[in-house]
């Protein structure tokens, strides 16, 4: 795989384990990567789908969702450049999946073989510790946007995205960005209306 | 720290790795852990107080819950004799817990120092496993709930609760087991009054 993959990968890493992650050990991982592209709408994971893989986005961004038995979606996050994604339930569990992960624009992709990840942290401290780390990292996510959900109102919580992700309100539609933050479309557009200074 | 209560964390800690966790190890971490004793309504962790313990729990059960601004409850598990609890986004990020703990009736536990236990992962791979280990299942647990509350019904999701646990309905509070399956105490009423053949 050409070596400039894999500094925006280190990067990452780094900043996970909060250390320098050795490229040597980045490289092993990437042995068997491909570089995959993808058009807007176009599917990285189909929920009931099974696979291994890990996508690193190296440009681009992606809408993670699940739809209920109605039809109806919840957004649960976004990935964009110099993100991991996966559908990390399903790997945990060898299972079909139950999201989707949807190219919103033009996008290319790291895709990671997961087992791969694993016969290394069979063998290795660094990538048991950050496996370790990536799965707390996720818990967190998890548990704070549970927790936000119920101690900010949908305007503060609004604001809080438009400050982590200053360009995503241009590049993603406005119901995907409702659905979220856990609001419908309308109150979306009544705060955008009249946005409220933060003191 | 009598060695009675060492067993069945161990069994706790096999399920986990899948594999024998051994009592030498468990040992090492418990060496300074106390046996604590509670009241029902007793608080073992409350919102707004930072502190570095997991219990496992030698006997008895607990509400683990989110109270929002305006004072609603949302509980968002139970725990009970053979398991661990903790405030696990508190111990990650060293800082105050934004979950309360509260026994909901006489209880037992072992209170175990979490940096206790990071300083044994410090230098081990099995530790280091451990955690991993532990933190992909707080994921899980939290991803499944996620995902049952949008792909099962009400009746569904009590159904599946009893099932798993059969001892649970007599020994909690209809609000809080309706709060925990996303659902009002008046749909459970409704639901229990007629509970439906599960084929």
């Amino acid at each position: 795989m050409d070596s400039k993959y894999l500094l925006p990968i280190k990067e990452n890493l780094d900043r996970f384990i909060g250390n320098d992650f050795p490229i040597n050990e980045i490289k092993k991982s990437v042995s068997d990567a491909k570089i995959e592209k993808y058009s807007p709408n176009e599917y990285f994971i189909c929920a009931g789908e099974t696979n291994r893989k890990i996508g690193f986005v190296i440009k681009g961004l992606f809408r993670v969702f699940h739809t209920d038995m109605e039809g109806n979606e919840y957004t649960k996050n976004f990935r964009s450049t110099g993100h991991f994604m996966s559908s990390m339930a399903a790997l945990l569990l060898t299972a079909p999946s139950r999201l989707n992960i949807q190219a919103l624009e033009y996008s290319e992709v790291v895709c990671i073989n997961y087992d791969r990840i694993l016969q290394l942290a069979d063998q290795s401290f660094l990538w048991q510790y950050l496996l370790r780390k990536s799965a707390e990292a996720d818990f967190l996510e998890k548990e704070q946007r549970e927790s936000d959900l119920l101690y900010y109102s949908a305007q503060d919580r609004y604001l809080n995205f438009l400050e982590k992700h200053p360009d995503w309100e241009e590049r993603i539609r406005q119901r995907f960005i409702a659905s979220y933050l856990g609001m419908t479309p309308e109150t979306l557009s009544r705060i955008r209306g009249k946005p409220a200074p933060r003191n």
